[in-house]
């Protein structure tokens, strides 16, 4: 179905790396280890990629020592998996066990590997997978002590290395071949809940592993918000239709969308979508080291609502990578500095009339002389779709 | 695509029934609320039905008072979609807002409705769904209490409504429809990546919404495990392909699977294959009101092992509906009581040889007088894949 597309993985030196930056900003922070408890956490460290943190019974547990390899701590059915990795001390017990759903085997192992303070991500952005009663049992286990990360996985995560920022770009060329493909694919009458399901196998034709999002709209002139589910009203005339992916490939997002005009579109959607592209070109010339998160917003701000400060979305762009959405936020009060090799999203919205708005959204890496684009940004002038 | 799929979405008398439940369950706990911070327990009680939570950024809160309607303390970006429902009390803040990402508000909600101690899922199978530090700081909040909610959303979502059940049903039907379509649309000589991402399009195609978990294996002879990612390796003669697909329809899952052999199957392959029909027969006749969730352990466990009491994967089946896991696990250790509504998955696992397994799953709902299939039970004889 895809031949162009790169090898899965990453090579163990790619981890030994983030094991260790992790370990420099342990020392600076005087933490004896990182316990990690999410998706993406505990995969940024193994490289453990699996659908199965859709169920929520197991908790899993990876602890990078302030020196040394990190270990896991997983149900006993994660073991196979986490063996064909780079990771060799698994230490595993029979989940669901909801007695000690491995809370003593954790407790024990960070007794032995990290005597100290463990840090764990606490601050925006993230939570904790496993139950809050779990946690006061293992916070109030003698030799364990938990403490806030000071930020150092945000820090780590931020910054993206050049196979993140492949990986990245290669979902991105899904969603680009995905999204060429609409216009011969989607026709009037059909029901956006179709229009939504071709979507996502137009997706996976072009080489998603799997498609963990979708959203958009289809109304007159714009649609009255991003996040709600397709429902069966056929695309008529006048419509926009928006659709929104974060696909995944080999473990990395894209997140970009696009419009269509379902018809010839008016002179106000016309206007929106170049009113549009135009702010994103703005972030885009914007986003260069030194600049910071709230000057990417403010950039395109000024063209979308003259200045006014934003709307309900709350940002006009994000980070990207193992997840959807990532630190920073493009609003005002995010003064992160933007570095080579962060990714971020572009994602401007207008309102083109009351209670009508369009988004439009691209994905681009902050190099050393400034921004590169990572999804093919979109050519001026809407598309129409007969 | 799909034209005899039942209508979307509840009637607002099946969310007041909710309410009431949970009232009862309150006054019996001395609760003056529940407080709800993950996308099902939101969406038991609201109806709130969205992709969007796949960002981890915003904090989405729904109260649940002793009395009275729900209150959401939402992002000002959800508040469009949580309109259309029966909510009507919503109260809204610009998210994200690192500095105090809606704290402020839910503390003060929290005080307006519920003074007393306010419940919140912390038991097995949940997590809490906000910054760590900021819960520390909504529980450093005058006026606020929080405390354990004594198992109530548990037993809450442990029994289906008919409306639910009827949701859960048409999931399952969805599946049945795409694996019926499996031995012609997989062949051999594809590899297992792309055998994945065409089923995940069968699904669309049968009416999924989307495919949030597809898993399996396929090796010779059967399979390592059994929540590993696809790799290129092109089914050959003589592998066992197992698709184990949790598809979502308006917001219900099913959770389910099928075995097929690439070739014409060995004996002990058609021997296990047998046997776990057999085991699963076995489930179903134990599973009946009365009965406890370990008594339909043992009753798989007796014949897939002898009665060995099980394996790694820890256990034998587990509840389905909103999740696509939930409370009970079929192990020996739960002793959870069946009634009437419950639906459940029956998964026995089986070694074929060393370090090869097979695994089958049906989902069945607990009748007043035994259980009832949602899964089309597979016919004997496992399927081959010329």
């Amino acid at each position: 179905m895809n031949a162009e597309l790169p090898p899965v993985g990453f090579d163990p030196a790619e981890y030994r790396a983030r094991v260790a930056h992790a370990q420099t900003g342990m020392a600076a922070r005087g933490l004896a280890a990182l316990l990690l408890t999410t998706e993406p956490e505990v995969r940024y460290f193994s490289g453990y990629l699996t659908r199965f943190w859709e169920s929520p019974t197991r908790p899993w547990f990876l602890i990078v020592p302030a020196a040394g390899d990190p270990v896991a701590v997983i149900p006993a059915i994660g073991a196979a998996l986490m063996r064909r990795g780079w990771v060799t001390d698994i230490r595993t017990w029979r989940a669901p066990a909801p007695e000690d759903d491995g809370i003593s085997l954790l407790a024990e192992t960070l007794r032995d590997l990290a005597p100290g303070p463990v840090g764990v991500p606490m601050g925006h952005e993230t939570h904790v997978r496993m139950p809050l009663a779990d946690w006061a049992r293992l916070a109030e286990m003698p030799g364990v002590e938990l403490v806030p990360d000071g930020g150092l996985m945000r820090r780590l995560r931020l910054v993206k290395s050049e196979a993140e920022i492949t990986k990245i770009r290669a979902a991105c060329a899904v969603a680009n071949r995905a999204f060429a493909r609409v216009p011969n694919e989607i026709r009037v009458g059909m029901g956006l809940d179709n229009v939504f399901r071709r979507f996502q196998m137009l997706c996976l034709e072009e080489g998603a592993n799997w498609v963990p999002y979708l959203a958009g709209g289809a109304e007159q002139g714009g649609y009255a918000d991003v996040i709600s589910p397709a429902g069966p009203e056929p695309l008529v005339q006048g419509d926009v239709l928006m659709l929104d992916t974060g696909l995944v490939r080999d473990g990395y997002f894209c997140d970009f969308d696009r419009n269509f005009s379902i018809g010839p579109p008016s002179d106000a959607v016309q206007t929106a979508h170049a009113t549009l592209l135009e702010a994103t070109q703005a972030g885009f010339a914007a986003a260069r080291p030194g600049a910071t998160a709230a000057d990417l917003f403010h950039a395109m701000d000024r063209i979308v609502t003259g200045g006014a400060g934003g709307s309900d979305a709350g940002r006009l762009g994000h980070g990207l990578g193992m997840q959807l959405t990532e630190w920073p936020s493009l609003i005002p009060d995010d003064h992160t500095v933007l570095e080579p090799g962060m990714v971020l999203t572009l994602e401007p919205g207008i309102e083109t009339m009351s209670g009508r708005i369009m988004v439009h959204e691209e994905n681009i890496v902050i190099r050393e002389t400034g921004a590169e684009w990572l999804s093919d940004p979109a050519p001026s002038g809407i598309p129409v779709i007969e």
